[in-house]
């Protein structure tokens, strides 16, 4: 089935007419090259029957005509808004609903389109539209596992020239410099590299003014994008030295990701992989430390379906690929997290990251 | 006035209850941190008389605690979903209408606001909000001139060591490279890295398969962000040799691009700007080839108010930033940009870039 065909099924099976692309990962899926996001509206709508139409900023016509698309193109400049692209649209289509892209798409899109034809129903059709995301092919484990080898090579790297003394910054600096020397397209999303306190944030962010003392915890959360897919990993390591209450903690987190390990296969659901996990969490001392759930699908986006967590009853299939990423975190004290990229096998999982999870002291 | 009382006010010129802003520049500017948009919702609301509510994904809540906020906070796991948090939100704020960042909030917020209350009118007061940003403070200035210095470090290093025979894409690495060596936070948007006739796709995008030849024009789009702004340079060269369609086609971009230092100042409109600039490329032998417009403003955001385009009849105030970046683009053969960072002063205008302008050959 062509790319196009399935957006047209999503729409059969949505009950609306049409399925709208803006640049983000379905339509680079869907399209087969990258657009960037940006203040100039670009939509692309695929109706159930019949030719798609686009609206496309005239500056990017020369990127677009790269793009193999049988359909109308309405393009508008800058100097002259882009209603008149919108009106004639809607005129063109005809249709009465749309699925958009509720994650993606952002509401002055949504206005422009109201206002071109103010009966049309909009609907928010995310979770379908990304859900043709959601099994991964060989080519798409392929391409995760080069984005990944790229992270776990520079994360090697960085390790190697930890000092006591160098500020979060500095760490993350070399991290970075180090994902594009292995080869990176660009980065997953902004590093997390944070330690002592500061790793108690599951979001935190580098400071400049803070330097790694002996005894710090210290946690990489990063990845490289790679011919559009993302690499998505964590391993936090101690500098010098570490507590007694440090290692009991790791050992505590590590356990509870290898629990995913045990768990995970097709059929089993993201429900039950979260409560498996987080209950070896739960069992431990430090039950109160528990923030965040187990994890998210990884492909094109970093959190993208599954979201693996209690509540969730989708249920695992062969190809699907998630974050395993048990944490705890005392906000004031530290935290640890450790995260895997796994991929559903037909009889169980395996990582797709490989980087070493005993406890390791850097800088000693 | 305090940031939050700006945000106030915005609410009553637009005749709504109150101002809603997500994780994106204007929440950073309003709460002096930065925070990442992702698929959990994050929305603070700043009604225009009383005290503002937010709404945090709990694993936020650490983050958020570092944020001076005197208001009630709804956090929600993601185990439980947000619904009751927009529901509690709602029903303690009880407004009639919002104004939302349109071209910052996605979909899925909006349905989620109107799920919580249907009757709820939303507007998008993008232009007002971002508007506050529009005027740069000194301290503004300073943080764009060094993600400019930062930028334009990394472009000298760059230059010195092109080759004949690297690809796009290598040259793409090294610049990145040099960019998180001179010390920037990240980029400020995926760098533009382009050669031969890919210099005639405004948003080309590096190619691995493509080797630099001699005779190739070169063109690097690129930025460093350094504490949440963001610079944004363009300077086109020539490797080993250039034609004379080449070098005419750079003089009179050129020569567009000094045009916009002259007519700059305050009191002139953006329209007027683009104009003149434009104007020079419509007198020229190569008036086929525009394409764009000649800028955007440029802050914390790449693209922002003021948009320097004909039509726009903003009226250019001191302490404006924008972009004076006007191309000539040939499909098929090459194109040549030269964008420099404008800062508009008391009675003109200055270029917060200083990179050389001439006509630059590298690898010869």
């Amino acid at each position: 089935m062509s790319k196009l065909s399935e957006y047209r099924q999503v729409a059969r099976d949505l009950n609306v007419d049409a399925v709208a692309l803006v640049p983000g990962p379905n339509f680079t899926r869907a399209f087969g090259k990258p657009f960037m996001s940006h203040e100039r509206p670009f939509l692309a709508v695929i109706p159930e029957e019949g030719a798609p139409a686009a609206i496309v900023p005239n500056l990017e016509l020369g990127s677009w005509a790269l793009v193999e698309f049988d359909g109308a193109v309405f393009d508008w400049r800058d100097q002259d808004g882009y209603d008149a692209a919108f009106a004639a649209l809607t005129e063109h289509l005809k249709i009465g609903s749309l699925a958009v892209e509720g994650q993606v798409m952002r509401v002055f899109v949504q206005v422009a389109l109201t206002k071109a034809q103010s009966d049309l129903r909009i609907v928010d059709g995310e979770k379908a539209i990304s859900g043709l995301r959601v099994i991964k092919s060989e080519a798409d484990v392929a391409a995760l596992q080069v984005a990944i080898d790229v992270s776990e090579r520079a994360l090697s790297h960085v390790l190697d020239g930890v000092q006591i003394g160098q500020t979060e910054k500095q760490i993350e600096s070399a991290l970075i410099q180090a994902l594009f020397a292995e080869g990176a397209d660009d980065l997953a999303f902004s590093p997390i590299v944070v330690a002592g306190d500061n790793t108690a944030r599951p979001h935190g962010k580098a400071r400049s003014d803070y330097a790694v003392q002996e005894g710090d915890a210290l946690l990489f959360d990063f990845g490289a994008r790679k011919d559009g897919f993302a690499a998505d990993i964590t391993r936090t390591v101690f500098v010098g030295d570490v507590s007694d209450e440090g290692r009991a903690v790791y050992e505590t987190v590590l356990a509870a990701n290898l629990r995913g390990f045990e768990v995970a296969k097709p059929g089993v659901t993201a429900h039950q992989i979260d409560d498996a996990v987080t209950g070896v969490l739960e069992a431990s001392p430090f039950v109160d430390r528990i923030r965040t759930k187990t994890g998210h699908g990884l492909g094109r986006e970093v959190h993208e379906a599954p979201y693996i967590m209690r509540g969730n009853h989708e249920v695992m299939r062969e190809g699907m690929v998630w974050t395993n990423e048990p944490g705890l975190y005392d906000l004031g004290n530290f935290g640890v997290r450790i995260e895997d990229d796994m991929l559903v096998t037909a009889d169980g999982v395996r990582a797709l990251t490989s980087f070493p999870k005993e406890l390791l002291i850097v800088a000693r």
